[in-house]
């Protein structure tokens, strides 16, 4: 294993943020009530394929329902269940401790990539090789116990905004896909989010964005150590060592190190997700592996062989993984013809 | 990391046993209906601990009242929820395979510790050295398919018996920990047990005999690896090379790696839990931390600092870590003075 966490294990971020942000759940269970389960889904196959999924293998008298301990569906983050560009919201967060980190350690002001991050030359940050950027996520990521690093993380999602929308971060949740989770939670199916970001970062806001409580997120993680401070206190310490490669071949070993089951039904959105998606949908009885398509510039971004941007250093949805999907039967859901709405605040 | 799995790795097993087994939970939900939430505790110093610590983190009267997301709570495994003498359960699962690895592998017939194993002479094999258990457990515990290994654990856990009891060693469970877990669930408490033994072991049976889910069970685990049979059916296979060693700091770093909050309460009997203990403890707040004490050679075992078995290679409670549970104020539970009975059985 590597010793420094990956390039996925440092993007995405978001959250505990203030307590006056959006009603998303209540709001869900309102128009649920109102219009069915998936309010926010435009009538069509990928809608459709979700709704035949879950009254196949949870309704009584279907010859497929699957018991409900076995209802197990995952989710992708960054791209599937909240946006993902520019750039990895946790990788914003790293960059933005790059300061008071080399307040703390002057030496970094004048050394490779830190030197570049602190000139906030946004042209020359972009370029920055893919090392940097794990040398970055290594430095601001560990080093602090695990309670400073929730706290920071909370202190910092409660601000930090999109510069395309001005908001939020959290506020930036698919609201269609919250009504998935909804859906299937409804319908005793337990939700855990799979991503290739970090687990502790994410567990910071997982329950308030998403419902999803912190042990039921899976991300990449690395190592911690128990120590005792002067007084004898116990801690743990964030260790510059990768335990868990969430991301790849890493996200199916990832479920079965921490859910122990295959999932009934899986959501991602790139090539990372690919092994989690064929995993998923080998099992047997009926099983369910979805991917989001963007492919709305106008109310999102629009990336992968749909159009636009075709090399980029996230969510990558390369033809290939399209041509796959079609030929393993993964419903493709497309963000302009399959969602009235992209966000709650739409 | 050690390349191989280690000796608190391998021991422990049982279940997915015989449909015919005893209805636990009901019989429990029945239990409590007439004589309150520990119908098998005697009044005493460990059953008030239990009942005042969940009055006072549940009551919404009670200023200690903790919110239902962080109602967390953590068993060890080995010693305190079933018997673990006079060897670990997984342990005997694993001396148990190794005849039919011997026949694939008939090298091994002629090699030291699996020679030895061959032969049946319980002495020598009792005379091992740790090491000689490591090895075994890294050739029977490894280097099969998930599912493969689910499923022989499943067969074996449905008909072996303890030999003092001949009976299975699913029914070896103490009936006082399942009305605790039973009692901290009805309260909103999450469940969790956090084993030295093997993860992918003790999910096996974890749901039906505790009701707890595998995805609720932290334990030692291995490195799987995500590989493609020839129609290009992924599998996850078992390798030879530790991931979690989740024992003495290990059990914190374990909890952390999968449940990612502190438990309220912690239940434990051996060295290796005190780190879990400790980590507990230390929290804000209301906290439960507890031992169980072997104490009963007529019912169960008596071993540790109370009586007879000064040196065992099982549950080591030493004089020490009652000398800490006395100075920290971890109520130890006698097994012959605080527990009416001791299993469903009797």
């Amino acid at each position: 294993m590597n010793a420094t966490l990956s390039w996925r294990g440092i993007h995405r971020r978001r959250l505990l943020a203030t307590l006056a942000a959006l009603p998303v759940l209540p709001a869900v269970a309102r128009a649920q009530t109102l219009a069915g389960p998936l309010p926010s889904w435009n009538d069509g196959a990928a809608k459709q394929a979700i709704l035949d999924f879950v009254r196949a293998t949870t309704d009584p008298a279907s010859p497929a329902q699957v018991a409900p301990e076995d209802r197990i569906a995952t989710f992708d983050q960054d791209g599937t269940l909240w946006v993902e560009h520019p750039i990895y919201t946790q990788m914003v967060y790293c960059l933005d401790r790059v300061p008071a980190l080399a307040e703390r350690k002057p030496a970094l002001k004048h050394i490779e990539p830190f030197r570049t991050v602190l000139s906030g030359n946004r042209e020359a940050i972009a370029k920055l090789p893919l090392t940097a950027f794990e040398e970055i996520a290594a430095a601001t990521l560990t080093g602090l116990t695990v309670d400073a690093f929730n706290a920071d993380v909370a202190r910092w999602i409660a601000t930090a905004k999109h510069p395309r929308w001005d908001r939020l971060y959290t506020d930036l949740v698919y609201q269609p896909m919250l009504e998935v989770l909804s859906h299937l939670r409804a319908n005793g199916y337990k939700t855990f989010i799979v991503t290739g970001g970090g687990q502790d970062f994410v567990r910071v806001y997982s329950e308030r964005v998403y419902g999803i409580p912190p042990d039921q997120v899976v991300g990449t993680a690395g190592v911690t150590a128990y120590a005792r401070g002067r007084n004898g206190e116990p801690f743990l310490i964030k260790q510059p060592k990768l335990l868990l490669n969430d991301d790849f071949a890493g996200k199916p070993e990832g479920i079965h190190l921490m859910i122990g089951r295959r999932p009934r039904a899986a959501f991602g959105n790139s090539i990372g997700d690919r092994e989690m998606l064929e995993y998923t949908k080998a099992g047997d009885g009926t099983r369910l592996s979805m991917l989001v398509l963007h492919d709305d510039a106008k109310r999102e971004f629009a990336y992968g062989p749909a159009e636009g941007l075709p090399d980029t250093r996230v969510g990558t949805f390369t033809q290939a993984l399209h041509d796959e999907a079609r030929k393993a039967g993964w419903p493709v859901i497309s963000i302009r013809n399959d969602w009235k709405r992209v966000f709650a605040f739409d």
